[in-house]
């Protein structure tokens, strides 16, 4: 492609940085603006940063906008507001709540002449295209997720707002025995506390308070009480030296035993340093997608499954089957 | 999708048969015939048989043709002839000739309006999807690919061809070393002596002449001689006790070191005890895709490349948004 792809960044967090750092990678895109809620003056960057509430004067001048902001609260009110008048992307992952908020999305964009692509990064994203070849390929067979080693921001979030917590980050833990048995083909039933343990390093307001918060931590429904975890407390020094990365990652396996008895097993493995900055490089890498479906007069919502993989690559399809295929 | 897929499969050898037995684990297509150019009486299955000669005939009743001929000889005869009046689909993996190839299937499947999925299967196939999704994410990275530990037909084929020689076949082994200095991250130019190397086991006519053909296979121009290569001499019982399986698979691996200093690597990894088995496998998959794109009013040759994922599934979008995105 020849002209470059103008593109916008609405959120300036973990993610929104790492869409600024991989756009550097990529000399097919240019970026006309960061969009924020706050001061601009405050954002510490060189690229041009906008108050977000100026972004409809950009209509015309951004091909695709990558919404950066938190699947929680922010996705959820922004992306109506901005697929009524971009092309957007973002990594949307509430899984639960995906199929409601792809409807929502669709309805605007089919009504704005727009392309959506919903829930790109790892998982949701690569991770969600890998269990589904597993499952068209083994159709028989279940496909596992395993997920870290790493940090679980919902979590990490979860013991932060237990009382007497300063600090604290959770670190998912993929059980090594749980995957041998997966790759082995036995196609296991596996319980939470059998897939993954937790680990926590906290640093508590008060050291004489550890047993409270330890116990409020490992019996909380949902986040822990149904996963081995183990809770280490330490100083804030020690934290802030040892656990202000954001490192994560996972596998996907699938094993099928055939009818003849043959043993075929397909594995995906991701392994991060920086998850936000990885889940971006996916979202600029597909954002050329949501702009060749855009010239194609495509419109509405699209999830990574509706998208060949030839539209996130820069080359051609000729030079893609000479070198790749 | 309520009405069965209709699929014949030409050419019954290690692939064909793989695909009757991928046929089975998937209840959506039904078997209307296998095509072959023997005497359909010779032929071991419980399928209905029938000589290919007489394809034309089943025009009206097939909707996805296996071509599971051989790629150096029978594809490049047989899937122009069979393109003309079929959607086919294929595993052809004369990696250098696939533009060509391609070229020639899209001129027939373009005026015959027909659909051919051409070189799908693992490499070509998800190694290629893989390779693809490791440049457009990491575009300042190299991706490499491993294959092994597994036999390799050509190199067996070759070794095969020399006189004295009554059986071989030849391990193709990825070397731990070279993995392992990718997932480092450095990025390095590895020769091929240094990402795999040979091992051969070798029935020979006369044990005297075991250090000719050693030599001979050693120092095989393309196939050995890059190579470290260890030949092994071993009795006709030994080999058809331990070394008549098709093991393959091998490691698709791309390792970015981000302007931040972040180190982030994806890997695939298939470990298969019989190749065209688990080629056929991700045939029946593909072929759902074959038979979408057709019923859409396309029409010529498509690769991995071209084919939303969501194709490939019985699954309907909704389904696979709710379980697996
Ligand atoms: N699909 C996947 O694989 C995947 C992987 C990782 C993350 N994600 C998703 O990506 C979403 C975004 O993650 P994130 O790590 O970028 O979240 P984050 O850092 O919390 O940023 C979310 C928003 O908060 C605002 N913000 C950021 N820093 C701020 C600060 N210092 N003070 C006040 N406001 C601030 C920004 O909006 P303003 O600039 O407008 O203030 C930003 O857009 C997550 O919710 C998660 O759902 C998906
Ligand atoms: N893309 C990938 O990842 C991938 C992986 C594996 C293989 N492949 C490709 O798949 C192709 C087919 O592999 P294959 O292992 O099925 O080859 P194969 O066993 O040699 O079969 C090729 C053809 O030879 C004929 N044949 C088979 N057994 C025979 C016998 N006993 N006597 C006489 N003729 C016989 C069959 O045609 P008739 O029934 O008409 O006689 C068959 O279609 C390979 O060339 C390779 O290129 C691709």
């Amino acid at each position: 492609m020849d002209k470059k792809i103008r593109v916008g960044i609405v959120g300036y967090g973990n993610l929104g940085k790492g869409v600024e750092l991989a756009l550097r990678e990529n000399k097919d895109f240019v970026l006309k603006g960061i969009f924020t809620r706050r001061d601009p003056s405050l954002i510490d960057t060189d690229s041009k940063v906008i108050p977000l509430s100026k972004v409809l004067d950009y209509k015309d001048e951004i091909d695709v906008m990558f919404l950066c902001g938190g699947s929680a609260n922010d996705l959820p009110q922004q992306c109506p507001i901005l697929a009524a008048c971009f092309n957007t992307i973002d990594a949307y992952d509430n899984h639960s709540k995906i199929p409601d908020y792809f409807n929502m999305v669709d309805d605007i964009a089919k009504d704005s002449n727009k392309v959506s692509l919903i829930s790109i990064g790892w998982d949701p994203g690569l991770f969600s295209l890998n269990r589904l070849l597993n499952q068209a390929i083994f159709p028989n067979r279940q496909s596992y997720t395993f997920w870290g080693e790493g940090v679980s921001q919902g979590h990490s979030e979860a013991v932060r707002k237990i009382k007497g917590v300063k600090y604290a980050v959770q670190y998912t833990i993929p059980l090594e025995e749980a995957m041998e048995k997966v790759r082995s083909g036995n196609n296991p039933q596996l319980t939470s506390r059998e897939k993954h343990k937790r680990v926590c390093y906290v640093v508590p307001l008060d050291f004489n308070d550890t047993n409270r918060i330890e116990e409020e931590i490992k019996t909380m429904p949902d986040y822990f009480a149904e996963y081995d975890t183990t809770v280490h407390f330490i100083t804030e020094e020690e934290f802030l030296k040892n656990h202000s990365k954001m490192p994560h990652g996972g596998f996907v396996i699938s094993t099928d035993i055939n009818k003849n008895n043959h043993k075929q097993r397909i594995e995906f493995n991701l392994s991060l340093e920086n998850n936000p900055e990885f889940t971006a490089a996916v979202l600029v890498a597909f954002a050329r997608g949501v702009y060749r479906m855009s010239l194609e007069g495509k419109k509405g919502a699209f999830s990574i499954f509706d998208i060949p993989l030839s539209y996130i690559s820069p080359k051609s399809n000729e030079e893609l089957r000479k070198e790749l295929l």
